[in-house]
């Protein structure tokens, strides 16, 4: 198992082989997945409750808060699964929870499960009504004040409909979009994402100020992390942001925020992990997409894919079916700085499965 | 995989089984190096460039300041390899390079380069031209202040016909040498390696004073990590020295530095591990060499081969035409205390060179 170094150095990662990383979910909900068919992160009628069912499954591998876990109409199985093998086989140092607007709280003691007094937001299409500066204070403030004993700290998300609000959003902020979001479908149901996304833009108006754009097109997983980044540069923690498309929108906006103020960001020590099915995705591409900030940023994606493995479920990884969430592109590049092979991972997986 | 007590006792290296490693790797350029068959620890003409492209191999697996990672020219491989492999199957905590007179510094960002504003040393057969006391001193007082939160480092090393000033330094001190050094040639090259001694040898006398010898004799390499033993104490720092017959130069120069001033030294937290190639050499005797120290000493021996292996140039080192370097020993040594396999090590050295 390897990395591919898409943007940036090949030292960051590398020096954080055997390094030890806190796992921070953060885990949202907007109601932009009540839109039938928007995303198959989760079980139709359900989906509100897969970042619950998600942190779960990663802290535990049972799941309480439902009889079972997180699975898509077609079968694909969620990608914590993934995250939650490499947890098993070399151990995150810590796990904790952000919950940054979730209808369920996760059934998970001992764990700890940071809350910020922050409620689900509203479907974008109707205008997400987010109190974006807040949400964004939040965010600096957790970061400025966190303490880990840890050399890293990788941030994931569970947010159905995420990739969603992330267009949205990098589109509010006009940077350029087409063909480069990606989406849980292997057949992007562009039509219906299209819709929403325009009518959530016809909300908003290019000389809005942008916490105002943020407030209504946005999610409370990116406009919180874009403060997280932001306020980790106080200690110059090290954090991966594990994710795809998504994350890169937290980077978006925090360059947005930076031209904004005329600020700058030491982004030495950021980072973006992702998995190969969203590097190789002919639908999207985040490349593109980070290739458009001011600052320089270290970006990776673990080379793992489902090729040693027959399990059919497991297969629709890499047909297109599921390709991130949960940070199973961040652990699966912590896995291969922490020796893990992927027969290790492919079997682990195989696992929870049988 | 094991390891054999050559000398002192098992529990040292069993006490430090799973714990975690600090690595150090003490780069240095003796411009010995730049005698013609000297050394063939490196590509001819460019030897000077071994200890930089060790370094960057080291920590990244890509060698920047040359097109392609040290070779000799009968093609076998540097040891980094073999340590690079062990780092990548059970990561080393922390990398850390001495830069002990580089003539290039390793273009690697994130990994601590230690600079100590020391150059390259002088040929021995023209004076090595070392400010002895002054590298001594600076050994001593970076092991006094060094910090970690490991619970052992393993110090190594990278300097090209570093075999043969180790070999001038311990005649130098007056050592019953006569058949116990080492080369990283195969057939030892003993008639150039024999006159570039004898020629250094008749630059000092007897009596001078110890560390003239050394300043005339010896490298930046063996004078720095004596200060760091002797410094390490302050700390009582759990010490690997990863080689061979250099770091047992090393010691023999600890032990002179000690009758010279009449001092002790607590040495059961110090240790040298070494290769099986070391061990079973017929050219040379390093459980000889340490015998002559005032001392006790802890000394190891990975049983480590390329046995599983049908690569041509991994079968060189199994017919001595390398036996260390780049502490592949000492990271052998950790390989076997980490329950890392000979197999698992074999093909992940293999997969460097496909």
């Amino acid at each position: 198992m390897n990395f591919e170094t898409i943007l940036g150095k090949v030292e960051f990662l590398e020096f954080l082989r055997g390094k030890k990383a806190t796992f921070l979910l953060s885990a949202s909900v907007t109601k932009t997945c009540e839109i039938p068919n928007i995303s198959q992160a989760g079980i139709p009628g359900h989906l509100h409750l897969t970042p619950t069912l998600d942190a779960e499954f990663l802290c535990t591998k049972q799941v309480h808060s439902m009889p079972q876990i997180a699975q898509t109409p077609t079968g694909v199985p969620t990608p914590a699964l993934i995250t939650r093998a490499i947890h098993e086989l070399s151990a995150f140092s810590n796990i904790e929870i952000l919950n940054l607007g979730l209808e369920v709280i996760p059934e998970i003691n001992y764990f700890k499960i940071h809350n910020f007094a922050i409620k689900p937001s509203n479907r974008i299409d109707d205008g997400a009504k987010i109190n974006a500066m807040e949400i964004f204070q939040k965010g600096l403030e957790f970061a400025q004040t966190f303490k880990t004993n840890d050399d890293y700290v990788i941030l994931a998300e569970s947010i159905p409909a995420g990739t969603t609000t992330a267009n949205a959003t990098a589109l509010a902020l006009e940077y350029a979009c087409e063909g480069y979001f990606s989406s849980s479908y292997k057949n992007n149901p562009s039509d219906i994402k299209k819709i929403v996304i325009e009518k959530a833009l016809n909300r908003i108006n290019s000389e809005d100020e942008l916490f105002e754009k943020l407030s209504s097109v946005s999610d409370n997983m990116i406009i919180f992390n874009a403060g997280f980044i932001l306020g980790s540069r106080a200690n110059n923690l090290k954090v991966i942001l594990a994710g795809g498309t998504q994350m890169a929108a937290v980077l978006l906006v925090v360059n947005s925020i930076l031209r904004s103020m005329d600020g700058q960001i030491d982004s030495s020590n950021i980072a973006l992990c992702t998995t190969k099915w969203i590097n190789k995705d002919e639908n999207s591409n985040i490349k593109a997409l980070l290739e458009q900030l001011d600052f320089p940023i270290n970006v990776y994606a673990s080379d793992f894919d489902f090729e040693l493995s027959n399990h059919p479920a497991l297969k629709l990884y890499d047909q297109g079916e599921a390709k991130e969430g949960v940070g199973c592109g961040g652990a699966l590049c912590y896995a291969s700085i922490n020796g893990l092979t992927k027969d290790q991972v492919t079997k682990k997986v195989e696992s929870f499965l049988a």
